[in-house]
């Protein structure tokens, strides 16, 4: 299941639309609240601000501590995102459709430094 | 759906320690980000934290321009929550545990003023 939020986060850090737009759900309702931004509802909208952030220079970003909630064939992943010495806390909410996990919401905001898991490989843990 | 999520923030609003405690899932696995705090995990950490928060002097809050999504028996709401004159958004996901909607999630962030729905009862629209 992490498998997906890893692709997120990779998709996030190589500045990636094509595979930004293979992350998220092509048929299931979609919507995304960014830092300090209002909440984006529909894949329009939502597409719209990756394409941008992503055009933009996206922060090098790297996703620590996920831990996933898993109930039937709706997901949800807890994560801190680090960019440079800062921390942002994330949900990241997944659906199964076509049978593989995608994405469906994305909310980050502003946390502090959490106590960091063993994390070697730049992935994800659990 | 969105009548457990007025219920939490009834909860909330009314600094009402048994009815928080009602709102959130018995069984399903639990997780809370509280805005700027890192991810709490766990119903002990979760509900200590509403002890906390709600005998302090939780803030009035006001639920605005919530709407749900549903995937069978999994919920998640997105709203914005009018503290005053400022605003965070805010994710809350539900399960369907017993026959009611549960929460297991909340992450609230700072946001900026949105669009507001005419909310006259001060309550949920959609």
């Amino acid at each position: 299941m992490l498998f997906a939020n890893e692709a997120f986060y990779r998709a996030f850090a190589d500045r990636d639309v094509a595979a930004m737009d293979g992350v998220w759900a092509a048929h299931a309702p979609v919507a995304c609240i960014h830092p300090g931004w209002n909440a984006l509802v529909g894949r329009d909208k939502v597409m719209a601000s990756w394409r941008s952030i992503l055009a933009g220079g996206a922060p090098d970003i790297r996703c620590r501590n996920a831990e996933a909630s898993v109930f039937g064939s709706v997901a949800f992943v807890i994560c801190y995102e680090q960019i440079g010495g800062e921390f942002l806390v994330a949900t990241n909410v997944f659906v199964r459709e076509e049978a593989r996990w995608k994405m469906v919401h994305h909310q980050a905001g502003p946390t502090g430094r959490p106590t960091l898991e063993q994390d070697d490989e730049g992935g994800v843990i659990h």
